[in-house]
């Protein structure tokens, strides 16, 4: 990566982009950026980790192709704040996008991701690039907080959930929601749209947007509604995976990731474009088999064990990843934003509180090292810490419904490496990792803030 | 595969070879066999199956160049009977090699395998076949159960479990056993042996074995005395896995895997031999981190939920099994025996009641029904029978010291495609598939006799 001397402040970000070469007068080295963004993919629901009945053709090529992550986490373990922390690289209870008590924004709340953050596609708009968001956003539905609002060029997709409406959700609440709208760029286009399409419907508008924008930088998200509940397929994929509807749905998805890499390669943009696949948090446990599966980690959706946090992870950018390649190394989600902005070659101020790292030591050189720290959060609290093998838990629950908090003192200890099933609590064998773990957290503690929370649902309490 | 018209019947076992060409005069088409069983590999624990942390490099690039079965099972949930199964193509309850109080032989027992079961390498005689089983027998350890009795031309290895012995066992019964023999041929040549070495010493062997062979079919029966506990692994290996000492162990095993493939390569064998990897049965979950994971699945070893029957299994032949593919086609180890017979141009007589069924349109063409029904035995008595997707349990018992037998009437019933995790008992939504398992079930006992069991142990009465 060519750094330039030309420095360009950009104060009302206090973003540097030095590598600025948009002229047509030299080749463009920037790369494109792709996220594909499952919602409720659990750790052991594809084909490449594991899973015994979901096809997930697709996505074991691109793993074969690229770097496959299998200790990968999530910023939270719930939608909203997941998405948070993706986008801006930062924990989410750095930006009030956490809550005690509604865990997620819902279709009455008026908050949503402050202006003031920092999102990956307003960096990059610094740098020259094109940014689309196509899928379900969940950072705030009202003026001021959607995509357009910060830094994407396009929009579209559904604002939230899509179980927050009145057709498919029962319960007194839910009958006050409008109908889920489908939204482009600010404009509701539809209201309850047919959700059998949605999958498809983002790949055919990921593909057109790739397709114009072929020479000229661009980030893609895409942030897919599937398989959070309720599970809808196009006819082409229901009733064709032996998994049943959750599989039906795994499967479509795995097309859409096929057919973008496939468009990638016929374009010849492959061999400049970093694709990234991952889920927001982990499997829906309570809801049946319309829930995915954590594999062999413990919990899931909505907990601080492994399998809320830990997500099924795939890089692939032919040429520039190795091929082929499975890596131990920790990685989060935040780690995209100093990654792709590296890459786009702008400078992050050093006045911002990343909780990302630049993971290309991983992705193109399997180092071990790049991060050592996994923060667990629940709302605004900490509830559990990973410092390379070990993790401490300070408090637990399950995501079952009806179980309570358990807090431990001294925390719970398990050594993720040898035990992934957080089975053997070996913190009375090992009390200087507790004490280890504790300095770390008191550190990271030192540096949240307390700030006003985006989540309250006034009309609600 | 070319089928003689000159029948040599063979009295004595009632087999007929259709296919010997031993002779020079024709290319020999007779292809080889090695069957690698591991002893306690859970689901879950090699990477091609998902585990985070244990690296099998050579077993995921079998699996890329093979075929990998995700409903691949053993005949048994522990040693003895699993083994009697795989040789015989029996379930273990017919040979008499089942207990209901001792569930597999120990250095007491005096009984053993019949010598009036066949087992594959007294078949593969009769084409002409040299075998050779390398690694733990368990098969009986008194006159007239060895290998040697069993059709094996050749044995190296330790006759039972490696934590049978003083050395490594606490316990009163203990005490009286002898140490730990290695045995080759029929005769003691050490006494415990160095473990550590255990599984370089069974590659080094068959490696031996293989390139002693090279022009004359072969059959080795390589059953591993690892991850079995107590855990080894040679200084190459220990302290090397990030999964601790079973990720050493399952690493060297992934070694010893890589070095058996690469020399048939070497020796252009390759093309003309059927490699299968599986384990005896699932994880032993009883015993910390020194035992395996079942991935996704319930339960482990000693039980009938999937985890203790449900193995990890690959099967590999350059150009005769196309590369690369993952199959939910139902298989168990009692199929390799009609599946070796087949290939070798052995027919088996119809007096012969066989729970195996021929592989080869699952490794040649991936056909999908071949199998539809799998029995999951405990001792002597019929637990859960699969058939197609569903599963119905009549008795459970938890692998966990302390849990009791609970009997179901109806059974519990799982869809385990949806569920492979067996969560969601439907047996009051689905009462027509309880009756037509209970009919397979009702077909299936009456082809069952009464015989006496090989494991009692008098001297424990």
């Amino acid at each position: 990566m060519h750094y330039s001397l030309l420095y360009i402040p950009i104060l009302c970000l206090g973003l540097v982009a030095t590598n600025i070469n948009s002229g047509k007068q030299d080749v463009d080295t920037r790369p494109n950026f792709i996220i594909i963004f499952a919602d409720d993919l659990g750790y052991g629901d594809l084909g490449v980790y594991g899973h015994p009945t979901i096809q997930t053709p697709n996505l074991d090529q691109m793993a074969a192709e690229g770097l496959r992550f299998t200790q990968f986490y999530t910023g939270a373990s719930v939608c909203t704040p997941a998405r948070a922390a993706l986008l801006t690289g930062r924990l989410p209870v750095r930006s009030g996008m956490v809550n005690d008590r509604y865990r997620v924004l819902f279709p009455p709340s008026q908050g949503g991701l402050p202006v003031s953050e920092i999102t990956i596609p307003e960096a990059l708009k610094q740098a020259g690039y094109i940014s689309a968001a196509i899928g379900k956003w969940h950072l705030g539905h009202v003026q001021g907080h959607l995509p357009t609002d910060h830094g994407f060029d396009e929009y579209f997709g559904i604002p939230y959930s899509n179980d927050m409406t009145p057709s498919v959700s029962p319960g007194e609440r839910v009958k006050t929601y409008p109908p889920l709208p489908l939204i482009r760029g600010i404009e509701i286009i539809e209201t309850e749209p047919d959700q059998r399409l949605l999958t498809r419907r983002y790949t055919d508008e990921s593909i057109n947007f790739i397709r114009n924008n072929i020479d000229s930088p661009f980030f893609l998200y895409l942030p897919h509604t599937m398989p959070h509940i309720p599970l809808f397929a196009s006819d082409d994929f229901e009733g064709k995976s032996s998994r049943g509807l959750y599989g039906d749905v795994i499967e479509e998805l795995d097309w859409s990731v096929g057919e973008i890499l496939q468009v990638l390669r016929e374009t010849g943009l492959d061999k400049k474009t970093l694709v990234l696949f991952t889920s927001d948090n982990g499997p829906w446990l309570t809801v049946g088999l319309d829930g995915g599966s954590a594999g062999l980690l413990r919990d899931g959706k909505g907990s601080t064990w492994e399998g809320g946090m830990r997500v099924p992870t795939i890089a692939w950018w032919p040429e520039t990843i190795p091929e082929g390649f499975t890596t131990q190394s920790l990685g989060t989600t935040m780690d995209l934003m100093p990654t792709i902005l590296h890459l786009a070659g702008i400078e992050i101020p050093d006045d911002l509180i990343l909780d990302g790292v630049d993971l290309m030591p991983v992705l193109t050189d399997h180092a071990t090292a790049v991060r050592e720290d996994i923060f667990y959060y629940r709302g605004t609290r900490l509830w559990a810490a990973r410092k390379g093998p070990w993790k401490a838990h300070y408090i637990t629950q399950s995501a079952y419904v009806g179980d309570q908090p358990v807090f431990h003192d001294p925390p719970l200890l398990f050594h993720l490496d040898r035990d992934p099933r957080e089975r053997f609590n070996v913190a009375m064998e090992e009390p200087n990792v507790v004490l280890e773990i504790q300095d770390m957290v008191e550190r990271h503690l030192a540096t949240i803030e307390d700030i006003p929370s985006q989540l309250e649902v006034p009309e609600w309490d």
